[in-house]
């Protein structure tokens, strides 16, 4: 029923062989040059986009940690040169005016897909979180407070649910850094659940940027940073936005 | 407003150090056998729950593909040992009876917590999945169709969704096999893109049971094993389930 909408045509074709990604983009030149600044992309990022919802911004569901941490980071946007990202509902907004060099015939006139980690509408149940980024430095903080819609153990967050927003925190943190857009891959050792409810703070910083890859690393712990929860790490492929000549 | 009700005690305490899971879960014991059958954990697991939905069953969203192979299995499980796996809202069902070796307060009253997996109430929005089990070779299929709330690159499936289900996956494996019941670590190479709607296969084995450790590996690819996914790697920690006393 639902299905229908939103098949989509396999794009990447049939490769016996894997010799990876960069392989199966048959319009990705890896000779080509990452050219755009971190203060371009970062621009074209942040620009007004009065029509999408903002997620990353405060609601009731917040507690008093995350709310003062945000704060604190707002304050650090004034003086010390950080960025809060705007988070809309889809990819689809983010990339507004460019698309994807990728062949894909998803761009139907259905508007209901979602970022998976915006996947849960009502505020506090499920992922809440904001990201700063520091273009200088290339790192970012994620503030992260699960709600009890991201369940594993009784009581704590999923796994897979920290892991999925460390990867969208890279990929962000990638893009405006590098051009970096698709994983490649993504490690995690795990060392305490976070309780649900709780404030988990994400450390994302660039490594390295080298062979058309952004090598990422993540620190997640409490505020206080007596508690870790988990370690990771995370390699993303450039790839150049091309302007979306259709929309003119 | 809406953290106040799961708000619960940070459980795990304050460690400088951090010398690994088994450090940090004090009514654990590290030298207890392992001693239950798969064959005891797979019925306990098993068992009718009249109360609580049951997600891993067929809906109009699920496509040709997903359905046919289903059925597929389904008749395996009459023939060639293998088990479908009930799919309940929370672990919380999953576990009745139980109490897990973990102090936590997060045993309220309040009953909206969903496992992150089945997140997404709408069938064919968001996870649809169905995992099936095979007892005496220690193995797994997932079969797997991400709806449009799981989008990442627009037009396909977020890194993130798909390591997530992975990772429950193997959890819900590494349990049944060895009593493995948290994710230490995890590794994800991704191949190729999937497309939201498509149906992903995801071949779940256990490698080796050793040092109270439950090692696993999946392959994810399409039905026809021509394209995969991705490849991943995961580490469970063994712990035993007690019977709950205070239910009774």
């Amino acid at each position: 029923m639902l299905r229908t909408g939103f098949q989509v045509a396999v794009i990447l074709g049939h490769h016996g062989a894997l010799p990876g990604l960069t392989h199966l983009l048959p319009r990705f030149n890896p000779a080509s040059a990452f050219g755009s600044s971190t203060e371009t992309l970062v621009s074209r990022f942040c620009r007004e986009m009065t029509e999408s919802k903002n997620y990353a911004l405060p609601n009731a569901s917040w507690g008093p940690d995350m709310l003062s941490l945000y704060h604190e980071f707002l304050e650090k946007t004034k003086t010390e040169g950080w960025v809060r990202l705007p988070s809309f509902g889809s990819n689809r907004d983010h990339i507004q005016g460019f698309k994807l060099p990728l062949e894909s015939s998803a761009n139907s006139d259905k508007s209901d897909w979602r970022l998976f980690t915006r996947c849960i509408e009502r505020e506090g149940q499920g992922y809440e979180y904001v990201i700063f980024f520091q273009p200088s430095e290339k790192k970012s903080i994620c503030l992260f407070q699960p709600g009890p819609y991201l369940e594993g153990v009784p009581g704590f967050a999923h796994g897979g649910s920290l892991a999925a927003l460390i990867d969208e925190t890279f990929s962000k943190t990638a893009y405006l850094s590098g051009e970096g857009l698709l994983t490649v891959n993504f490690n995690i050792r795990f060392k305490n659940l976070i309780p649900l409810g709780s404030l988990a703070v994400l450390n994302v910083s660039v490594e390295k940027i080298e062979d058309q890859k952004v090598y990422l690393s993540c620190v997640t712990q409490s505020r206080d940073q007596q508690t870790v929860y988990a370690k990771a790490s995370g390699t993303f492929l450039q790839m150049q936005l091309e302007e979306d000549s259709s929309q003119h």
